[in-house]
């Protein structure tokens, strides 16, 4: 398979659209009607309920948007339900042409690294196009993982500036050489994705860098300017397009923003039923897309 | 339910044993007539094997070694077929008297945080006694399983200084204060689970400390006294028993040594058949134990 940065910005140039679907489903985010017709305390009911969810959305967003992003805790949770709800959404994705990121943040190092990248990156049923991952523990929980970016053209993101909050408890302490830690780790992020660029001039081993940190993301744009920036936060986190714009780079190109409840909850600020949630993500979509044009000045 | 660390301690005082057998499970370990008897291309027979495989080493090792760490890229790789296998063996192993600690590494924030602490420290069919996690993302991604630790009497085992060659390229990098970036995630990993100490005096969010780094482990010992410590890296990865206990309080206690491959894969080094694997993990478990004894001179 081609490498996976030029297939999603592609994708991304296709669709005239830098953004992403987060799946983050929650049994309560289903409507009322689907809780009568359902039993939920049965595990095949959940996997059919939550199969039915994403693929509602999944169709609703596939001619706007060009990826998504399962978050697996939201999978993990349901137990072996989820990872079989996981794994046909994986599959229907693949069928409507969008690109999927799983968002596992995962970390290990030789064998079990190893492990999750046959898992993730590999040529299982949970095979996805790209997978987060963290680098506390150095080159050996990414390399296993950066073989599989080259011969199976999967990608990575490694956590480099989170969106949340407390991000720089750890990330923004300052080192004795001048860099804060998570510049230490953007400059690890680069040198393990140098052998990734594809095409497009864009590595397929990239960093996670928060819509929320907008001066970091344009500091780290310039530092590492070939990174592939999964920009999450947009949204209910409060990252606004003029914020997620930061971490692009000049040419508007090298990003991917995320945004998942309010994508997912849309029917509520669009004033519609919750039946109608597929219809609202429709409505919240092309209002990013457009917010992220505009911003881009596209 | 009590705190952790005070029913991790009790079981390792009654078995006079402070190591814990990790389950990283690859098909390839099950033994030739196993691969006969099973269709490996068929996801139920995966269930099948390595249910039997897992059950197997549990049963042999319930009289002498306190704890199981299900390494849960192994079960992932195999998609819901793992999944269901590990929750029938967290089952099993409580029922033993064995403490489950699955090593996932999670790490995310808020609701997602919270959603991993549901699945891993909950009250579902995937809950264990302890989970290990990553701090990179600060304190966002530690609270929400900090709750569940006080309500539900778990724990987690936060990376501090891995096992890895690699370890050090982020966590050895100097900071401005003069603290290492992994003894400034020690400081963070005290502050968390000050309020979590038993009436052993031990806290039960702990730090995970190589066995292959003694002189890191002893200093990490002086600096947060009261954490408990998970110790990965013997046997397979080269840490001894005497390099394992550096981590150790002065009282012998507050730490657990796992072994992985050393344990599953005993039959090599004892002569044995593959067929006889758990009886070899039975040697084996007895003498890692006797040699941590030893070193601890107790």
């Amino acid at each position: 398979m081609s490498n996976f940065a030029d297939r999603l910005q592609r994708r991304i140039d296709e669709l005239g659209n830098p953004s992403c679907l987060g799946l983050d489903p929650l049994l309560s985010y289903l409507p009322e009607s689907w809780h009568k017709e359902f039993d939920f305390t049965k595990d095949e009911d959940i996997y059919l309920g939550l199969k039915r969810y994403c693929f509602d959305l999944i169709s609703a967003a596939a001619d706007i948007i060009p990826a998504i992003k399962p978050q697996m805790a939201y999978f993990e949770q349901y137990g072996s339900a989820g990872i079989r709800v996981l794994q046909d959404i994986i599959v229907q994705a693949k069928s409507v042409n969008m690109l999927v990121i799983l968002d596992g943040k995962r970390n290990d190092i030789g064998s079990t690294a190893s492990a999750y990248s046959d898992a993730y990156l590999g040529e299982n049923s949970l095979s996805a196009d790209a997978l987060t991952v963290n680098g506390y523990l150095g080159s050996d929980g990414i390399v296993p993982f950066l073989e599989k970016c080259h011969k199976n053209g999967k990608g990575i993101f490694i956590l480099c500036r989170t969106s949340n909050p407390s991000a720089g408890e750890l990330q923004d302490l300052k080192l004795s050489d001048g860099r804060l830690v998570y510049e230490a780790m953007a400059d690890l992020i680069a040198e393990w994705g140098s052998n990734l660029t594809g095409e497009e001039g864009i590595s397929s081993a990239g960093a996670v860098v928060g819509a929320t940190w907008p001066q970091q993301a344009k500091a780290l744009r310039e530092r590492i300017p070939q990174s592939l920036f999964l920009i999450p936060g947009f949204g209910a986190q409060g990252g606004t397009a003029a914020n997620a714009i930061a971490g692009f780079d000049q040419n508007g190109r090298a990003a991917i923003v995320n945004a998942s409840r309010s994508l997912m909850l849309a029917w509520k600020k669009h004033g519609l039923k919750h039946d109608d949630f597929a219809e609202a993500l429709r409505l919240e979509a092309v209002a990013m897309r457009d917010s992220l044009r505009e911003a881009l000045a596209l």
